[in-house]
This record gives structure tokens, sequence and C-alpha cells, in this order.
């Protein structure tokens, strides 16, 4: 007998004929003798849509308002699925937000979870009363409202859920059966992971791997909620998915577990700025003003010691406000030239493996040399080496990095 | 200065238009110095498409749960309507009902309101902030689960609303200007009455002009709450509507206020019932078991004081359940015949004044009389009478009694 969380989609609680199908896949655990609490997320669409009425009504609506609005997806979704199970012979009740409650800070629109009060969803759990539970929902700490999380804050109502219920496990269903080695649609022989590190996960969410929010795994790291992420489809019931969770809980580390790439990379040079104290922050303290998330950083003394080229990344969708701002102080920062491109990418290899072994990074670079790819940018965290290159060798460096790494499917 | 409650239905703010539009409308009221509380239904066909969801997910659903579901509906609108108005520059805020709280019993799905805590609501209406107040959903006074009122409910939330803010007046926006003296299709002279009686509109509604949800006056009769029916078209705005109010406001009582018409009638005649105590029980009682609602009833004395011929009406759809049960019971209830007929019309003429002047049926019978119009059954109560006739008299019999009554527009 174990206590679970389980969180499903807007996709797969899409139509009447999906949300029937998650019944019975919550009727399964039951049937197991687990205590099962399900989070659950707007009917796909509807979020959009209620989203698109506030937009209409008023583009400047007050956040309080919106959350009025939009939490009412996830409540349509708990009522019909405890309907459903419930058809099914299964015991089960609706939970919104307030009635619970999630208490969360009064940010609307971007809330965060405060606390969860339990004891009376463990109370009917333990009496096999399957709680569904609205995600993406909150009560306020003042004034009796409604807050939400945020888009895509389900992930995180389910591992807050799954915190505060001490529960076994969060399985959190989604569009793919786990998180793979790498993009299977680049590499045909990309490896289902078993286990990954939190840590490894949230290397993987932000480089571009969007399985899991970034919030839910941080979130699932700070309360050591072991999470599960596995497919909807009932062809996949009986697959075990990948499950995340902390290093101490995988027994074989592998030296590398992933090779990520993201093409929403544009890549700012600077020429000859000089070589001052305090002038990495006279250009970058504007872009950071301006709201743009400034990634990798190389700096390359000039020869004759008194400037030095600048290069950086910025989303390519901020990049010609990255440039606005820089051409605007060109007289303040005293650049010669500011040259700014698209055509790159970052290629990333991610192991918590890499703590204790020497050589990961070396084994990077010589792979993509022996394909002659010209590394431009290099930078390095605990568990990562990223590498900026040309976006049309996207695909040969990643297929070299998995061979390299002994990644393939056998 | 007064303290106002308007209320507006679901076509009223069927898309984002409308609700601007009615913002417009509660904009006014405010920059006139009232202290304005808004009720809301859902947008129109929301209720619909939410009902229909919880059929298609489970014939047998939970009322619970489908009070869930079904409550989204005004959510939608409160939080739309409420940033609506600040955008036109009106202070304003959503409620849901267990926000204020809208106290009910736990009847889900035809919950009654047993009690509105005001004091918030009244707090900020002082300060000028309008309150947006969710029609037709409550608070259950167990288990803390969301409670709707039954189809129409948002009439009676704003009438309850109103007796609980101890309101100046109530307004109902809907698609009719007012309570008119009889079907203006019918009688293109009806007249829009300025002025009617709980009791005349009580016997209007159910008799068949839908203007006002019978619950919704039963309540501003009891608490005596100043209904005043609107048109929620910009075009109505200066045009006053018909007040629904107490007989004491009413200086100058018309005779009679209104003609209707009921077209929902099957007549059922049993011929030679024995003449025995308490037979009209044992005819009468399976129907009621039966869910069956007898309306007129009239029975007539054979010559010989043996037997009696019993004639009564029920509504159109009930006619072949009934007409089972008797025959199921014939040997009982020893009748000789079975007549049962659809192609019957009720027309009633409805007057408070009718409590203190004698005559009023004898003006009806003539008129019916001098036009050929057959009467099959009568019955009266203090301030209607009813006759039953054929149904393709029915144009003629409302257009004579308008204007023998004096109701014909000058």
């Amino acid at each position: 007998m174990a206590r679970i969380v389980m969180k499903f989609g807007g996709t797969s609680v899409g139509d009447v004929e999906r949300i029937r199908t998650v019944a019975r896949r919550i009727a399964e655990e039951v049937e197991a003798g687990h205590q099962v609490a399900v989070v659950v997320s707007a009917m796909s669409g509807e979020t959009n849509r209620l989203v698109g009425l506030c937009r209409s009504v008023s583009p400047m609506h007050d956040a309080r308002e919106y959350d009025v609005v939009v939490a009412t997806g996830e409540q349509v979704t708990i009522g019909l699925l405890a309907m459903a199970l419930q058809d099914l012979g299964v015991e089960a009740r609706s939970w919104t937000g307030w009635q619970i409650p999630v208490q969360t800070d009064a940010a609307h629109g971007r809330a965060r979870i405060l606390d969860i009060q339990t004891e009376e969803l463990i109370r009917r759990m333990e009496q096999g009363q399957v709680a569904v539970v609205a995600g993406f929902q909150g009560l306020g700490d003042t004034d009796r409202r409604i807050t939400t999380l945020g888009r895509g804050g389900s992930d995180t109502s389910a591992v807050a859920l799954a915190a505060a219920l001490e529960a076994d496990r969060c399985d959190i269903y989604t569009d793919v059966d786990g998180v793979y080695t790498t993009d299977p649609r680049i590499v045909p022989k990309a490896r289902k992971l078993s286990r990954v590190t939190y840590e490894e996960m949230l290397e993987m969410a932000s480089l571009g791997a969007k399985v899991l929010q970034t919030r839910s795994v941080e979130m699932a790291m700070k309360y050591n909620v072991r999470v599960q992420v596995r497919h909807s489809w009932p062809e996949y019931w009986s697959v075990p998915g990948t499950l995340v969770c902390g290093e101490d809980e995988i027994v074989e580390k592998e030296l590398v577990s992933g090779i990520t790439y993201s093409r929403d990379e544009a890549k700012v040079t600077l020429t000859r700025v000089s070589d001052l104290p305090g002038m990495a922050a006279r250009i970058f303290g504007p872009l950071a003003d301006g709201n743009i998330n400034v990634d990798m950083i190389v700096q390359n003394i000039s020869e004759d010691g008194q400037a030095t080229d600048l290069t950086f990344t910025v989303p390519t969708g901020d990049r010609d406000k990255a440039v606005a701002l820089l051409e605007a102080r060109r007289e303040e920062l005293g650049y010669q030239s500011l040259i700014a491109t698209d055509g790159v990418v970052k290629v990333s290899v991610i192991g918590v493996g890499m703590r204790s072994h020497a050589g990961v990074a070396q084994t990077m670079f010589k792979a993509l040399a022996d394909r002659g790819i010209n590394i431009q940018v290099i930078t390095t965290s605990e568990i990562k080496v990223s590498v900026l290159i040309a976006e049309e060798y996207t695909e040969l460096a990643v297929r070299a990095l998995h061979t390299a790494y002994g990644l393939d499917a056998g």
C-alpha cells in the first residue's frame, strides 16, 4: 500500500472520453490498494479560451479577476472526473483550491504555494476516497480570493500536494512516456532513462526538454518528492516511466545522462571593449534591467591588454532589444563594433557523474573536433558542459555526443 | 441616494460586447450616486454546455459534483463583468457564492438560501465599490461544498440579496420591458403595467407569463422586496419598467390587471363515478403519487344521485400517464368511461381588485357567451377566475376579455 499523487494535464482530460480513460487508470491504482489523490488541469483549450475572454474584455485587466475567471477551467475538470470515478464505483470527491485550502501568497496570476491543509484529505484517503484536486489554483492569504499559480502550474500543484501528503510518489501523466537521453527525433537510438536526478532534470528542463515545469522540479528537489513521468495513454500503463529522484536513489550513476540542445540562442559580440574594472556590470546591467536573460558569456583578453572582445548569448526573441540597448550606450561603453547573429545552437551534456569524473569535457571537445565542428563559446557548471556551435551542425553534434558517451541503445 | 440590486440574465451577458453594455448601465447607476450590487447569470448557452458535459460523463451523476461544474458559468461572468466595470473606471469586485457567503441548505442542484452575510458587501458598497455577485450559487451548510439553486435561480439570488442588503429596489433586467396586461402577440393593444402586486405576479408567472421565476416572486413577497422588471437593451434604459410590489404601494387598484392563457392543459372526464365518500381521494391519490399536478376539478351530480361525472385537467405531457394510472384502477373506481382530450386552453383573469368587487366573474362569463364560447370548466381563487374553453377560441377569448375589462390601450 502506497500513498500516491497522480497528475493529468489538459490533453489527458481534453474531452469526456479521455476523462473516462483517466478514471480507469485511477481505478487501477485504487484497486491495487493505494491511497490516491489526483491533480488535474483544465480541459485542453479551455484555459486559452478563458484567457481570451479576459483579454477581450480588458487588455489591462485586474489579475484578481483574471484568476476568478481562469480558475474555472480546473473546477470543471475536477467535477467531471469525480463523476467519472463514481461511475466506475470508485469513491471520489472534488476539491477546489479554496476548499482544501491550498494557501498561496497574494501574487495573483503567478502565486506561490505557502501551505496545504491535508488533515481532511488524508482522513478521507485513508477511508478509500480519491481526492480529485484542481491544479493551478489556490486561496490567497488575504481577502479570501482565488489565486492561480501561472501557466503550467498544475505540475507544481501536484508536487506540492505530494510533499504535503508525504506521498510515496507523484506520477505526472503526460504525452511522453519518460525522459530520454536526447531528442529521439534526432537520435533514433535515444534511450528512455529509468531514473534521473533532480539536478539533471532541472538542467534538461531549462535546456529545452519540456517534460516537467522547472518550478515543479525545484519543489520536488526541495521536499524530496519522488516524481515519475509517465505516458497517459492506456497502451503505456504497464510500462514504467522515468523516476526523477535524489542522487542517493541512483546506485549506478551514469557519467552523462543526457544530451540536450537549444536553438533559441542569439550570439552578440562586442569588439575591443575597454578592459576596465566594472565594465561587465555596465554592459550587463542595462540588459538585466530590460528583463533580458543573458546565458553564456565569454571574454577574450586582447593581445595588447587594453581591450577585450566580449561574446554572450541571449534568447533569439530578445536579440533586437539587446542590440538596441547596447547601441544606445555605445559611447559610454566604448566598444568598436557590435555583431549580433542567429544561426547558433547550444548543445549540452548533462550528468551528475561529472562531479566525480575528470575528462568529461575533453570527450565532448574531441568528439566535436573529430567531426570538424568549431566551438564558439563554452560554459560549464558542476553537472553540465555547454558549447555554442553553428546551427547547421546540430544533428551531427548531438548524434556524435550521444555515441561518444555510450548512450546509444544496444 | 439609494441602494439597489441589479440582475442581468444570460442573454444580457451573452458575449463580451454585451458584458460591456451591462457595465455601462451599471456605471450610470453608480454615477447617479447609488450603492450598487449586481447579480449575474452564466453567459447564455454556458449552463447548457456544462450540464451537457455532466450528462455525457455520467447520466446519474452526483448532484454535488454537478454543482461544482455548473457553478463555474456564473464565476466566469462575475470576473469578466468586474473587469469591464474597472475598465470604465468603476471600482468593482467579484463575489462567488462561497466568498460572501450565500449560505444554503445542502440540497444540491436545488438548494434554498438560508442566509447571506452582508457586512463586508455593505462596507464596500458604502465606499463606492460595486459588488458583482454570482447568481444561482451558494455554499452548502455542511462540508464546505458549492451548491446551486436550480435553473433560473439567479432571479432568486438577486431578490434574496436585495432582502439581505435591505435594498431600496431590485431591478431585474431581462428581454422584455415589463409586465403586460396580456400577451402582446395576441392583443396588440396590450398595455405595460406600471405596477403589479406580488400576488398578481405569482398568478401570472404560474399561468405562463414567464417574466420572473415564481420562486423569486414568492421571496420578494415574503421579504417585501420591490422588484422592477426592465429591458436590458440600451434603448430601453430611459423607459421605466414594471414595479412588482405590495398592494399598499398601489393607490389606484385595477379591478383586473391581466388576462393570461395556458395551452398546456389536457382534460380528463370520468363518467358515472360512484358518488361515495372518499371517492375523490381514491381517484386523485394515485395521480398525486405519480407526481401529476391536477389543476381544475369539477364534479357534476348525476340526476339519479347515484353517480357523478368528474372532470379535471392535467398538464398535456402527463395526459397519457394519468390515463394509464386510472385505467389500471378501473375496477376499483367503478367509472363507466374515461375520456381524455387535448385541444383545450385555460384562460384566466387576474386582479387583486376582485377581492373588493363583486361581478368580476359575471363580466367574464357574459363576454365569452356573447362570442358563443362554451365554458367547459370554471375555477376561482381570491384574485383569479379561470375557465377552460376549446383551444380554437384562445385569441378571440383573450381579446374579448381584454376589452371587457377595459384594459385596451387608448
